[in-house]
């Protein structure tokens, strides 16, 4: 099967390149994938960190960095707060994590002075192909929120419905994920899951088909929910998959990578800007599908 | 690549038919499961339930009851206590759930009048072949205790831990899962596995190399430790993935069957006799999976 990430890719270069916030652009791998993407017409980069080390990287890989924007910062902070500046005065239209701590580049987003903040909560969505599914899918939040509460969990919903709608999701399909369907008092995950389906009854998450709680297989096959007499909108074609908590999603989702020959993208959403943000252990090609994704959903 | 479970097949008919105590015979899966099984020189069943109500079944399903020893019950905790009873007393080498409730034929099994309780807890371990892994591995505890504490945990482990040993391996090779690698008071399974770790260093858990907290990656991926700069003896060949609580194993196994073809079979350990106990839900090959499992690794 053709690789859907493909369509991804299309969709990015149509829109043209997209101008990038590069927060600590001082390191070999971060510089290779900043050459790449610009490369394929999907970024049009602002590096921030250390002009001389940026150069010297730069010259010693053999990339041209005339015409690109530096604004010369050694200081950690300072680079945090420069790539909020120019994300949140719409000088930059995505973000992308390079060689600085992510708590100090949190910190500066989520400064209201910037701008950046639209709502309560940065969460994180993982945006997948995997090969035996017939469709991609979001799994959220496997990488930034440890163990939301309810409340924590609507916005991360949100963040996860916003993000497919601006993929053209038009009426997204949310499963909310546990290790069974019955809701038990000492299952919290299946009791935040009657209440988010009884939240979005009320009109909470506008124009979408939420189910929950749900085991994966009833998530994921028709078959499944067919056996156990279960009528469901999102069985078998889901683009949400929200888990419980980040253990879970993580080794979900590395079960994916490492298992079932998934390819991965993933952001951090819910500011005004996407935010790529890839741990130095993943690949080069996550990054960029990161960096793609990153540029279809920006506005 | 050749189905694992093969020689694990091989290795149950070698055994030669183990007496197993069907615990509620009444239902058509049942007893055509019982009926390949036995065929295919497994089980040597005793049926429990109903007995008019599984002649007539049989008769039906054109299934031959010969030689088969039935106990008549009706009531759900007779048949219960009658399971017990024959696994206590050395009659039967294995129970299989049939057409019983969970927790009435749980609560005969713990019932210290017939001697199969063992330790402390019961627990569940989902056995299974993901082809694109080199080794099978037990994924523990995904169907059993909802959110282990550490005394729970090191229960879970120790029935593990027995149960891969009884399966041939010397020395098991056992990963804690979390999120990621870094420890953190916000994730109490991380410092649970510091703990883990700890308690095997002082011999609690016998000859065994664990290894904890590790995001998955670092258990599937001698290549992702590397990067890691972690030097491990479990990282790419674990016997043993121990994963947080019941929520995160379930998603993780189901990914693993829905996602990445994986062949699975699930026994409840921690009892005197291995329980073979599959939702209905699953299919007819995983239970017959489970059940040269059980034959396998009974006494």
């Amino acid at each position: 099967m053709r690789d859907k990430f493909e369509k991804l890719f299309e969709k990015a270069a149509k829109r043209g390149s997209m101008r990038f916030a590069i927060s600590g652009a001082a390191s070999d791998e971060v510089l290779l994938s900043v050459h790449k993407a610009r490369k394929m017409g999907l970024m049009d980069p602002i590096l921030i960190g250390p002009a001389g080390r940026i150069r010297g990287i730069a010259k010693r890989l053999k990339i041209r960095l005339d015409g690109i924007q530096i604004f010369d910062h050694s200081d950690e902070t300072e680079i945090a707060n420069r790539t909020a500046f120019l994300a949140g005065s719409g000088q930059a239209v995505a973000i992308m994590k390079g060689h600085i701590s992510t708590p100090v580049l949190l910190k500066a987003v989520l400064d209201p002075q910037y701008g950046l903040r639209t709502g309560g909560l940065l969460s994180h969505i993982a945006y997948m192909d995997v090969p035996s599914f017939p469709k991609m899918f979001v799994v959220t939040d496997s990488g930034m929120v440890i163990r939301p509460t309810l409340e924590q969990k609507i916005v991360i919903l949100q963040n996860a419905i916003s993000f497919v709608r601006r993929l053209g999701v038009r009426k997204p399909k949310v499963a909310i994920l546990a290790a069974n369907e019955k809701v038990s008092p000492h299952m919290q995950e299946t009791l935040d899951a009657v209440e988010l389906v009884r939240l979005n009854q009320t009109g909470r998450f506008g124009n979408v088909y939420l189910e929950g709680p749900l085991a994966l297989d009833m998530a994921l096959s028709k078959e499944s929910a067919k056996i156990k007499g279960v009528k469901s909108r999102v069985a078998g074609r889901p683009d949400i998959l929200m888990v419980p908590d980040i253990a879970s999603g993580n080794i979900f989702a590395k079960g994916m990578v490492y298992l079932a020959k998934a390819k991965i993208s993933g952001l951090i959403v819910g500011a005004k800007v996407p935010i790529v943000l890839i741990s130095r252990a993943e690949k080069a090609d996550t990054l960029l599908r990161s960096i793609a994704l990153a540029c279809v959903v920006s506005e």
